[in-house]
């Protein structure tokens, strides 16, 4: 197994395998550039560039590494990000001396992750959330429609979506405040006004896209991969009360346009390949636009914990994998731009809630707790229904590989409360 | 009644009391920069800039006007927009010397609107689709549910809205090629792959947002208008029989994002203060934070012209009007940001198609055909239920004020015939 002369544990999210991207700030100053995670370090890119390291690559000249946000080097396509993750490899690489026995070079590219703040990764031109679980689905529409109409007919053929809000994607870490909003209770006769008393988390999967097509251009499906730089995991905060008033007919919109979280590592699609599986059997099967050839699923762990403030340790409560999802990356993308839509380097796409066959794989509180009617037990006797203020949400992931992974680090955030309605009226 | 020393003809859509902003590139070459229009000529404000003509002004030193985007313009807010209103204004009039009378200043900064390209006026951020005008929504519900369940329980108290799609916002005269997808007649046992075959316009008013908000602060309504840099004709191109299928439960997806097309002059709000009339009665009354103090309609007249490829001059198939608008401007955006969604500098929101109570008042086919049952004839014998390839539609619309016209100049485009299906599958 490769090895990088940085020590690595084996239960750590970012070994020599994985090298994902991010935007970061070091604590002690400076400007934003760009890093990538190994180990317990962030090796800084634009300190190897500058000095060099990538002129005999296909990013010479390119000076995408200092930049601000990865929008750039998304835009260059995967000969580009393979020649890159290459040359980060031989570097990082136990057997090579170049950076390992160069103290000064060392010293200046290599710092703690605990001495950098990590940012958003890309300048996000739009953000689409897809509708992709089939037992997510399944779940939301027995609840809302009953068991007969729980699917809507369109399901199974094409991969639902809409677009969502880009300019309130935030990193990991940032607080979220609680929205206020309007809704209407079944038995009020009118809609009532103030903060949300139904938050939720929604576990997603993300991913970012590279090159991107011209308009009027779809991506073709077998090509459909090129496009995806890389992953992240996505909290895709959500207002159930707010939504349940507001989304007919044109879906939902205060609901989620609040706040959407995202980790802050980019892990490259490259990374994951070894953990490639195949999806769910598609039935009926789909339109020629939307057969992927070959496996286009993947084996991604996925955790959801929930800390109140009066925890002392934040607490397991959903368990899934990416591997449920019954619409792939690939599909997404093609039916995203089948109609001539344009994608940009730097756009997001997610998964929606992620949901397996077990209650305990439900991706959000709306399902777990079945739209209230099964309140969550804490272990410090705590119960849950919806979020309540101090709340940390924290969601992790990784793929198992033979001693070692390929994680996502986390996406985290805590819920503050709302603002006084009088502050607003 | 002000003049400028530039001739402009009473019809003409850019007398010296309108002075709408857009971004420009000289077709005899050089970067783009911005310039505001005045009768049938574009006045290049960073010439003006460069000159020091704004160095007195809260502009000096921003360099705003060298961009090719008016974001930045934007993000200074009303005080400065003012300030430069204010200057363009008096370089401008008939009766001050420093323009009229600087021969080479002129022939620098003044060019004939045949000789530059017009742009996209900013770099959306975000784009906001709303359904503010109750005869459309009523119309639709008809339509699709019946009289007794037009309009849904929500419409009256909230203004409903939904995310779009930013990267395919276009600027006026960018030909539209029709989208492919996945659409089910009533009568298919399963869906089918092809050609959107209900191509439609949709006649909306889009409006820039200037400074923004913080992400978790809401814009009072009080301070919502300011928020509103200046407004563009929407043309929010529209696949009936793709929608019909898609929409359920999230709202439309590819039925819209394949193009919006939008009119390049932003027209100050300012410009349209002698316009601002009272909005239709609003009943039940608003909830506090969506009553907005004050006349919130503007007396904005639209029309609509289809144009065949068989067809020697286009037809007017509507005229309507935005004071039909129920929702006003103010009230869309302080409902925008009242859950603590952040608006940026270049955001474009809609008011979703703007429809009257009289039957040529509809703003898109779909209502004035009624669903196709009522087609439209032609000057030229030819008749239309939806689009055709070779169609173009063209908007505009004026204030008409005692002598002069606030124009918003047009928004037009073609439709291109659809992709061989083949190509893509």
């Amino acid at each position: 197994m490769e090895r990088s002369f940085i020590e690595v544990r084996p239960d750590s999210h970012f070994p020599i395998q994985n090298l994902p991207y991010g935007v970061f700030r070091p604590r002690s100053g400076g400007p934003a550039r760009i890093g990538v995670a190994i180990g317990d370090y962030v090796l800084d890119l634009s300190v190897l560039e500058d000095a060099g390291h990538f002129n005999a690559t296909a990013l010479a000249g390119t000076g995408v590494f200092g930049k601000h946000s990865l929008n750039e080097f998304m835009a260059l396509g995967r000969p580009a990000w393979r020649a890159a993750r290459e040359q980060v490899r031989r570097l990082l690489s136990a057997d090579a001396p170049t950076l390992r026995d160069n103290t000064a070079l060392r010293d200046a590219a290599l710092l703690p992750q605990s001495d950098v703040e990590l940012l958003l990764p890309a300048q996000i031109g739009d953000y689409t959330d897809f509708y992709a679980s089939k037992d997510h689905a399944t779940n939301v529409g027995i609840m809302f429609r009953g068991k007969e109409n729980a699917l809507m007919p369109n399901w199974v053929h094409l991969p639902v979506g809409y677009h969502g809000r880009a300019s309130s994607v935030v990193v990991s870490g940032t607080d979220v405040r609680r929205p206020l909003g309007q809704m209407k209770p079944p038995d009020a006769a009118a809609p009532m006004f103030g903060p949300c008393r139904q938050l939720d988390f929604e576990l997603e999967l993300g991913w970012f896209i590279g090159p991107g097509n011209e308009l009027g251009q779809p991506v073709q499906i077998e090509h459909a991969e090129e496009q995806i730089f890389g992953l992240v995991l996505v909290n895709d905060w959500s207002a159930r009360d707010i939504q349940a008033w507001e989304y007919q007919p044109l879906g939902p919109f205060l609901a989620k346009n609040f706040a959407t979280s995202i980790s802050p590592w980019v892990v490259p699609l490259d990374a994951l390949e070894p953990f490639r599986v195949t999806g769910p059997a598609q039935d009926p099967e789909p339109l020629p636009y939307l057969k992927q050839p070959g496996k286009g699923a993947f084996d991604i762990h996925l955790e959801v914990y929930l800390e109140s403030d009066r925890m002392v340790k934040p607490q397991i409560i959903c368990a899934s994998n990416v591997r449920h999802l019954y619409w792939s990356m690939a599909q997404q993308i093609a039916h995203h731009s089948i109609g001539g839509c344009n994608l940009r380097p730097g756009d997001l796409m997610a998964s929606g809630t992620i949901s397996g066959p077990d209650k305990d794989s439900r991706g959000c509180l709306l399902e777990l707790t079945w739209r209230g009617t099964e309140p969550i037990r804490l272990d410090n006797e705590e119960e849950r229904v919806w979020l309540e203020d101090g709340d940390r949400v924290t969601m992790t992931g990784w793929c198992q590989g033979e001693g070692y992974r390929i994680g996502f680090g986390e996406v985290t955030g805590r819920v503050l409360p709302a603002q006084p309605s009088g502050a607003v009226k």
